[in-house]
């Protein structure tokens, strides 16, 4: 298998060193054969190039079997006045490999419950799969910028929202069977054209229950009772906000992976945390969040499920068990949580 | 003193019903004269006349020194093709009476802090005042609707943007002159447009420190060190969301007021929990978000600070030693609520 990875900014490289160094064992152990090249992407592109991800870059992720990122932005690159940035990079990555569903699993893992900052005795039962549109909406629309004005446009098709929201019922019908939708139809005309595309394709799928929910009560919501939702879809901005959100809830956001999936097998994963400057280049980041995205990898674009699994399941003994990285209280490094967890998987 | 009352749906009425009593309250107690006109909103409106805000209605309430509002909506009006909606009436009086700065304050009874999700042991410090825009933005922008696809567009100018953030400015001033910006300024045109304007106004206040967060950080931030903000300035959308997210920690939406100013004296105010129809007409809501927004009547569009401060007593005294309604995990109705504030405030 051929994969791309792009560590980016920030703790970017660092994490996706200790993916890479995962997904070499488990070749190693599974006797698999996978070739890793690494390209640029975001400020550390530009400072290369000065674009945040150059088009020898984009063929290269799309001729591979899936491409591992690590984060992209900073300080450096974030004047709002800048004529290029890094983040563009990553969306433009994100439109050409045509990944229109970010799938963002959340669980509380019952060692770290004493972390999160939510109360919920029920914090265990915690089990959400997001499904965010990533391919659409405000991230994609026109933009215009005068002196005294600018605007953005959100436009959604049906056919982009139909692709997603199907993706979301079919993961729900391998999970607990309910779907939440999220929009705010009550304002918006894209919503309102989202939520009757949810409705018209639920006929569909009568053995799944759907609710559908305001984007502002589901931000209350995911507080008040996080362990009621199973599948919850939304559009791209909407999805950006509530899965950070949602996140802080496991405790730290450097625990959390994601994939981003299309039609076929590629795929794109990258932890949901940021290049969180503050920290970088010290060695101290969690590479749990790349090390489970490299896990979602092995499942979703090599179809390796039991190697996924392992790796899983060896995340989940040094979870329990520690060493644990400074964001989860313990005072390990890098690379010392990878060893744990390279240990574990032997 | 003229105020117009528009009860709306759901649980409006009973809660405005409330406030109106508290406001009487005051009057006979400080010898004002308070007349009160009531009008129709949302779908009360609909279901009366066929539009969710008469003509004559809107003209009532630019005529009066303040509007106080129950709330509107509910699942009798929410079919995403209707051709009018409930809200269609409230954005539609946010427009015409220039209200642009909607401001949420939170803090956390500490009698209440049980009822929190949060465990954090600051949340007693907890005390932000959001300033959220309330007339442009995605709410108000062009959208288009076909068999297919729909848009909606997000503008601003950097007059709308300016007016909003001087207010802030100014209300940081009066408080621990401290102000977060949020936006999406790695992303939208109009984020971009909104930071580098509040970059340029910060200049004219130095001594209050500024700082700009994304939305979706500011979202988990909320959550792992709400006790460290003060005042918190956004965009319409992005301030729907993240108040409510907020609202959550108080313990309940029933509690917390809103105020929304425009460049005079005259505001509307309402509570910030919605029309509740599961539990409307049942005489159990919590008056407190009601009657609180009328205590921001009197001290915005009124000028009655030490009438404000003695409604805010009461309510402290009630919230303390109950009685307490439903939300706030009690038994009393909202007719024992009222009567408790009503005889605190003697
Ligand atoms: C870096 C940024 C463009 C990105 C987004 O907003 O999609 C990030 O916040 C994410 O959630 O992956
Ligand atoms: C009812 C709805 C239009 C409204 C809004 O989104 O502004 C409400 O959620 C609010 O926050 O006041």
């Amino acid at each position: 298998a051929h994969i791309v990875t792009l560590p980016g900014d920030g703790v970017g490289p660092e994490v996706t060193a200790a993916a890479v160094a995962v997904l070499k064992a488990v070749a190693a152990r599974y006797e698999h054969v996978f070739d890793f090249d690494e390209q640029l992407i975001g400020g550390a592109a530009i400072d290369a190039c000065g674009e945040p991800l150059r088009a020898a870059s984009l063929v290269a992720c799309r001729c591979a079997d899936a491409v591992l990122l690590g984060a992209v932005g900073g300080p450096k690159w974030s004047d709002p006045n800048a004529p290029v940035r890094p983040e563009q990079g990553l969306l433009a990555l994100r439109a050409a490999l045509g990944v229109y569903a970010n799938l963002r699993p959340l669980q509380v893992h019952p060692a770290l419950a004493n972390l999160s900052p939510l109360k919920n005795e029920r914090l265990h039962d915690v089990d959400v799969l997001f499904v965010r549109e990533l391919t659409g909406g405000m991230y994609f629309g026109t933009r215009t910028r005068s002196d005294d004005a600018a605007t953005d446009e959100c436009k959604y098709t049906v056919t982009e929202i139909e692709r997603v929201v199907r993706r979301a019922f079919e993961l729900a019908r391998g999970r607990r069977r309910q779907l939440t939708s999220v929009d705010k139809a009550n304002v918006l005309e894209t919503s309102r054209l989202w939520r009757s595309t949810v409705q018209r394709i639920a006929a569909d799928y009568p053995d799944v229950r759907v609710e559908h929910q305001l984007v502002d009560s589901m931000a209350m919501l995911l507080l008040t009772r996080p362990a009621s939702y199973d599948v919850v879809v939304t559009e791209n901005l909407f999805g950006d906000i509530l899965t950070d959100e949602a996140a802080a809830l496991a405790g730290s956001l450097g625990l959390l992976p994601s994939a981003s999936l299309g039609d076929g097998r590629r795929g794109l994963y990258e932890p949901i945390h940021g290049s969180a400057p503050d920290i970088a280049g010290q060695g101290v980041a969690n590479p749990v969040g790349a090390i489970l995205s490299a896990a979602l990898l092995l499942r979703h674009s090599l179809g390796l499920e039991a190697e996924a699994e392992a790796v899983e399941a060896a995340v989940d003994t040094v979870l329990r068990d520690g060493p644990h990285s400074r964001d989860l209280g313990g005072s390990a490094g890098t690379a010392a949580v990878l060893a744990a967890i390279l240990a574990a998987l032997d």
